[in-house]
């Protein structure tokens, strides 16, 4: 059985004591928050607090809390005979290197708040400062998840990177896509179904591969008329930009 | 009974085929395509076709070709007695007017090469310049989907263009980060549940409410780190435009 300790009350908090409340071999023995009425989704099965010099013994204490304040939180937290570690994918393993057993317990997904999702094909990066603390790390990723994997801080950064790219960037492509069908008075939702299929083909193509569209297929008369259709300077900055690129990037290859 | 005259043999034309082969009430009486070999896929169950000349009767025509041959074959055909429709999202209805009953149905998808997928949940826009025909194309579609819309040609080219950020840029972001992975030898595997769970959230989110990532939050440290980890320029590029304008957007409301 092994022994954890969360501390944060957001959505990455949320969902992984959801997950862990529903496995064998772990136990949540304490969450910590700031705020006892953001501590109500562990009250009823776990022992909540909300002063940091609380902290009961564990073998894990886990940081899942927004990457600006892991730093703060960590050099709060002393003398701790557990391992600690933090769920950022942007931050690196240093970051809490005021503690001696150190590690990183990244879940690579997006938690929606109130959306509790299936740990089960998360890939959870794993890092820490001595083989011992990884294969802890490893059992608690596995308690969780079918696919655990090492990897260094450096390779977290570039993977937060393009996280950004296929995460952050997409959802804005998706808000673009929004906006033009509010402003024009068409229903968003007929574009769902595209949406989900341009994700699922990536379990049949590579991005590469599965490139469409006027811009790769050098079309400039449906490149022009899309352009008399936006009105708006940054829809169309990013429309002529990206437009380029992938023309440039596919035209090189005609 | 409904009887339907393919012109066409890709992706969209296969899958509507495959669709129509499955539902009762609809007859796909002929499949017409320039090339012999690419009629296979309809060989088996239906007759096959290059010639236009040679066209059967049928109530419904359905030019499920490229946007550039849509004019061309229309014009190459002459004196039908029935419907003749499009496929395409970014033509308009006018590019058949040298028929007398013209429409459009325009499945609002993206369709992979031997990548058969259902038409229950797809949308299909149609439009015609009739009411009797109109019907017409409301019955064939629903012979296939839930979802059948009446959509202008104008509301179209709206969609159309709004399309092209939420499938083609959006697959261009998916692309960056596979670029962003193999340059630095990370598995880009690992983003694949990230990719799904971005489109997934939009079933409970608007894209609008969706939005994360350090653009957002006004994270500049993040966003400097990022840029000290991209060495291409387009890559660059983008990052700097995306980030301003997502920081832009939001913080005006922050």
């Amino acid at each position: 059985m092994i022994s954890v300790i969360l501390v944060g009350t957001g959505n990455v908090a949320q969902n992984l004591f959801q997950a862990f409340s529903r496995v064998n071999g772990v136990d949540v023995k304490q969450v910590i928050g700031r705020n006892k009425d953001h501590l109500d989704f562990a009250s009823a099965t776990t022992k909540i607090e909300t002063d940091l010099e609380k902290l009961l013994p564990a073998d894990v204490y886990i940081l899942a809390i927004s990457d600006d304040a892991i730093s703060l939180v960590s050099n709060k937290i002393n003398r701790l005979k557990g391992l600690i570690v933090h769920t950022s994918g942007g931050t690196s393993l240093e970051t809490i290197s005021n503690h001696k057993r150190i590690g990183v317990f990244y879940p690579l997904q997006t938690f929606t708040k109130g959306k509790i999702i299936s740990f089960e094909n998360i890939p959870i990066c794993i890092e820490a400062n001595s083989t011992e603390d990884l294969e802890i790390l490893r059992k608690l990723g596995e308690s969780l998840s079918s696919k655990v994997v090492n990897i260094t801080s450096e390779q977290r950064k570039i993977l937060h990177v393009a996280a950004v790219y296929v995460n952050n960037f997409t959802n804005y492509m998706y808000s673009i896509g929004e906006d033009i069908c509010i402003e024009n008075e068409v229903d968003f939702n007929l574009l769902k179904p595209l949406i989900q299929e341009t994700a699922n083909k990536l379990n049949v193509l590579s991005p590469k591969e599965a490139q469409t569209g006027p811009a790769k297929r050098g079309d400039q008369r449906t490149v022009h008329s899309h352009l008399k259709i936006l009105k708006n300077k940054h829809q169309r900055e990013l429309y002529i930009l990206l437009s380029d690129t992938i023309k440039s990037k596919y035209g090189k290859e005609l």
